[in-house]
């Protein structure tokens, strides 16, 4: 196979700033992990963007290297951080509240993270009923996205960023379906003077970064990005954009167990799924209309990966349920129990159970940093719009319309690498049995 | 990207005739499942060749061919059966003593298993301890060896077969190490005529079935096909060769589970695999020097998916511990219990628990007719040798000299399918981005 | 410890009537199991009443009669079966439709299970929404009751009964609560003769069989029995009545592990139960009026075994959620999860995961013999009114007003055996340490 | 009931020490807690003699008082502790490595830990393989023995205490049958001059103990006091003993869950246990010699509950596997897996599943601590010999000859409460039916 042509991707110079809309357990383990890890304490385990290699030519030639030496990414070192929330605490009093990491672990970096304090928040309790706070931001919602706006501008000049990108760790909004006001960018701004309901505060933090050139990773299941008036934008300003939901916990393992029991083409007749987690992401989740939104991104996942259309014998039938329980006891250490019902030769059946027993900001934190680091590769590259080969990160994964979504995480990853290695002038890893192609 | 040069694949022409050394439960289930299969009774569900497509082009074009409609395979109802055992119950008895079917299934299709019944085996108590039967051949280990040729040519000339295929689905073997008598094939002929007690049963059916041009596929863990002799005398005799170890439960799950989690680059700190068994399988586990050949098969699994020297610090100290226990209430329903003690995120633990309910026999069974039919399309295809693309079955898949083994189930099911579009002249699959590739 | 009086109980001469309102699953495998059981067929595993024992004097005297031999209980051979359902499927038909037994089962005792039908049943779609059926009684709320007095005294007649018993096995009504229709016996009785709303079917049976002197057991978590009416009028009639909830599965396994950590002073801060199952009960469950009756049943437990007042430290703060999911591909094969949330020394917590995959009608079927068959013998004892020492039986004990609800199950089976101990005249158990007391 | 005469119990004056051959992390967690619990820094929880409850008296009195306000225990802060170990390190420094409890734990109590220090061990590597230590006493096995006896009267002198406790918390010794040596007393002295390999270690700590009038409780499987020896040497020395093997984690389990499936009558046919662990304890258990003697401890514990004589057809055929599994990513922090096959009506098969993720030195730490307050008050109480009534606290209870053993940890908790009781001139509970008993 011919290799592709080498795009031209700027370097990765100056400093590049993250944004954090939401800046709980997530953003806060997130931050204090590339702290941690600059001083040599602790290790970006999960991400690949730091660990990752990847292999180049044939196996045999040995070429292994490591993502970020492969692709001009930017560094631990160049990074600063900001963000909003609705609660003003500092870094060091978030990590400290939400009891996802060691006293030792954040004693170690204090000083750096007592320094990040969030902005006031855009924020409506439509949106979100369960929680609300102090830090907020007031005005209309156009006035608001022009404080947001300028928010982004001020961090750029006062942390002398290079660069900047948006990644959203809030918390997952009330469902919403498209309207005429996300239509154009047009109908949008007319919504925001005139204080549309149809609005979700996510929508404003995205607006904001679209129209100021920065790159914008959904990482909750909030509709946010997908509506035509944004995709119009991003594509307009040159913008990378992705979503949307990290997919951590029970979902990661469903897209991995998934496409395994569909290589070997056995049938799924039920799969029940259901999660306890007691952290802030729990409590707004115990609200029914959040919870749909929750439940949308998790229940589409299993479609996609079995085709029913494809296989219908084997998985048209498939009852699947998903239910998730709020249970104070647990904390962040949020813990998922799948039971599987399968089918095999002459249809007979057998069982699979699954038990996670994760942490929420632990699986979600590598996430943020490689999402962030992706989309300014992105953006330098100068890819625009939906950047469908970050799939790999996401739950429910936007695609450009006509476009189908690719939920095995297998071919995401796939998908990924090859998109490395095309961006680099080398040929895809297709796997093909070298005996066959001589 | 261009597509590869159609190769010349002679037609599925006439009977295929697939010959089992070993009739017991994985044999008689294989049996019954075709033959019920032909009558409309049931499905065979876990059968890529029977059940999976394959995509062709871009994901767009929609184009899902069934993978029996899109490569030359011979068709069930061209199958005959045949095979030989120590013990020489009939295929209706021997289903209804593995208690792996209801009854139902069986008496549904009595008169055609009651009519299949095993020739006499090559078996030694050297290899296998802990059970024993009388349908066994007499003679030196050459006599043996040419009344095993005998049986395949009458069976050819009897059952009117057009081509014959071998599938092993006999026990596991004590362990044995490769000696001088498997280094040629001159050394091994030699070693039959003394009866060397180096030579395994069921390399005797190996022999016999290359030297009769019968591809040979190796469902145990034992040695039998890996051994220079073979290597070269398969190449020789352009013959198909393929093994090792039936990729069913647990290490099946684990090489969908291991792959998943190292893409995402999350460590693992050790992995703890508990079997409980109950079947005749089982009864021969129980005996430590066959328990070495099976636990040096399951053992390797993780070393190749994680690399652990190009990921030192995930993957290093894994602490990898498999256990088989027999338990005969259980009887062929064999469980699995894994720990995988996992960490991420700054090093922090996370726990997964699987516990695989499955069914020795009906996750076998598919294997054995995907196997015999695959090989029976490479031999028509001309290759000979050892089949790496059919990794995807094995357990310990056999590569030749110099290969890296890949147990990861994604990249061996790609690797099958990209051979399947290679061999018919299409482009294989990349999963790269079209945004990209533009 | 000087041993009681010994109580007059009456002989089972004669045979017994088992009347069955709500004749589907649990109900037909009660009977088939019976049915084949006599001839010898099959065992009844999970019956106290066949299969227990009971230790007489000390310990070392190891004097352990069978039950059925110590205390006078009716046989089995001398049981007849009558009933009640919306759907007028004979057993033979229900055994079928219902998928909870074997062919082979069923077959052996057809003629037996064709020949008993259900009586029109007493229906209330208010009470129950997901289910209906064709064979209803019609009238007023009195004339279907004395239309079911009419049925019992049919029964009895016809089969020639000494003695009948009633085991409610139908579904769960919505839940209520007692009224001023409840108060009084008149004030019920007027209310039948009203159509009054607030009277569900199965009070209607209570009413009818109470009247008729038939004790009467309540298998499901309806209020039923539980009002001040019927109270009375047990006492008046002289009728041993008892409920409320056959104790199988998940609750079955909790007051079996609660004990046990209470015993230790293990702390517990979360329980976590939930259920998957596809039967009837679980179409009937979704809705959640019905739902509620359920779980108000199921949540009890805990309480009163830990005694939360008596030990807050330990279990004041325990955050108790039950749910139950309709899973159709489980069919009568429910199972349960339960996660444990538990602390020990210095607070340190620990975890226990429970996975019971049961079968509702076969935990269900070996109660409702023994409560029939107890019952039987409390009314010859001449025990009346609520008999709490069949609380070992029921999730949510019915007691008299101002009594303890037990839950304990190792209590309740104490109290049950001690019972039986004490009807005969022997002296209770009481572990106590023999060299303690001498 | 007639309440039975209260016993002449000596009040507990003085301070009482705890002396512990074996202070790794068992011991120390036991002597952490006490520590911090005195300071008010956290709660004993798991102890009934700090936590527990017991009723006096019908239940609708309503008396619960706290067990050590009712029967005379020594008090925490009365408590001084001692013991040895083959490594020097004192508590502090154990506490540190066994990574048992947090680091705010221990420095909370850092200076009280530091200043305990083991004495030199009596140690044999005939009787564990795979640890040794420096700090051990040499010489003869007399002599050693003699050592014992001075190291004990004088930490009672200079700690100033009025009584003592030997509680084992040592390791699992190898197994070892009783012998000659082992048959009397003065046969064992001799065996102690002739340094007899037939002498375990912990025998020397129980000879030298019982010789000084010190109760000694053994918290391993070793068989150390089932010998005719010390049983006649405690009855002569009015000296309290007890044993074996502290019942913790699975085990645990095991006598909560088996009673309640008996209690049932729920047949067994299989029950699958396994373990990992990785701590000190896990290392020795890898040596099959110590294995088996944890093994036997282990096994026996289903056949005394399940009463397969008097149940054949309910447990005759239970297949009963244990394995316990070292696996070091675990730490102190085991785990255990059961997999439970049951059946019910009819012979109908079910599963129960069971994962308990403990921690082995947080639950035995109580256990010492009551053995520590109960031995104690026996020895007050005129108590010698082997006390049966604190067999709740053992995995295989010794029990005088004749006597059956008693598993189910129900009937345990019953004798210990009411020897309590009838100690203090209480009446026994008997959980009788009021209404029987009127």
């Amino acid at each position: 196979m011919s290799p592709a042509k080498k795009i031209n991707v700027k370097p990765a110079d100056g400093k590049l700033g993250i944004l954090l809309p939401g800046m709980g357990a997530v953003a806060s383990t997130f931050i204090a992990g590339v702290l941690s890890s600059r001083k040599g304490l602790t290790r970006p385990f999960g991400s690949l963007t730091q660990m990752g290699t990847i292999r180049i030519g044939a196996r045999s030639e040995e070429r292994f290297p490591l993502i970020n030496e492969y692709v001009p990414l930017a560094q631990l070192k160049d990074i600063e951080f900001g963000g909003w929330d609705i609660f003003p605490d500092n870094m060091f009093e978030v990590c400290t509240k939400a009891e996802v990491l060691e006293t030792k672990h954040i004693e170690a970096i204090k000083e750096e993270l007592s320094s990040i304090k969030p902005m006031p928040a855009v924020f409506s309790p439509k949106y979100i009923k369960n929680i609300t706070g102090p830090n907020q931001k007031t005005g209309t919602l156009w006035e608001k996205a022009q404080a947001l706006r300028a928010d982004i501008q001020n961090f750029k000049k006062t942390k002398n960023c290079a660069r900047l990108v948006t990644v959203w760790c809030g918390s997952t909004e009330a469902y919403c379906k498209p309207s005429n006001v996300h239509a154009t960018i047009e109908a949008f701004e007319a919504g925001l003077k005139a204080d549309s309901e149809e609005i979700a505060p996510s929508q404003i933090y995205a607006y904001a970064s679209i129209m100021e050139g920065v790159p914008f990773c959904n990482g909750a299941p909030n509709l946010t990005l997908d509506i035509p008036a944004f995709l119009q934008l991003a594509k307009e300003k040159g913008v990378a954009i992705s979503g949307r939901d990290f997919k951590t916990g029970q979902t990661l393992m469903k897209t991995i167990l998934a496409p395994g029991l569909k290589s070997r083409m056995l049938g799924v007749a039920g799969w029940y799924s259901t999660n306890i987690l007691g952290n802030r992401d729990g409590a707004v989740l115990d609200d029914p209309a959040n919870f749909k939104t929750k439940e949308e991104s998790k229940l589409g996942v299993l479609d996609t990966i079995f085709q029913p259309k494809v296989y219908p014998e084997l998985y048209a039938n498939l009852y699947h349920k998903v239910t998730i329980n709020y249970y104070p006891p647990r904390g962040d250490a949020k813990e998922g129990w799948d039971n599987i019902d399968i089918f095999g030769w002459m249809g007979y059946p057998m069982q699979i159970k699954v038990n996670f027993l994760c942490r929420d900001s632990i699986l979600a934190a590598p996430l943020v940093l490689d999402l962030a680091l992706f989309s300014d590769l992105s953006q330098r590259a100068g890819f625009s719009g939906i950047q469908e080969w970050l799939s790999f990160y996401y739950k429910a994964p936007s695609v450009n319309e006509g476009n189908v979504v690719e939920h095995d995480i297998f071919i995401q990853s796939m998908k990924l690498k090859n998109t490395l290695r095309t961006m680099m002038g080398d040929a895809p890893v297709t796997h093909t049995d070298d005996a066959v192609e001589a």
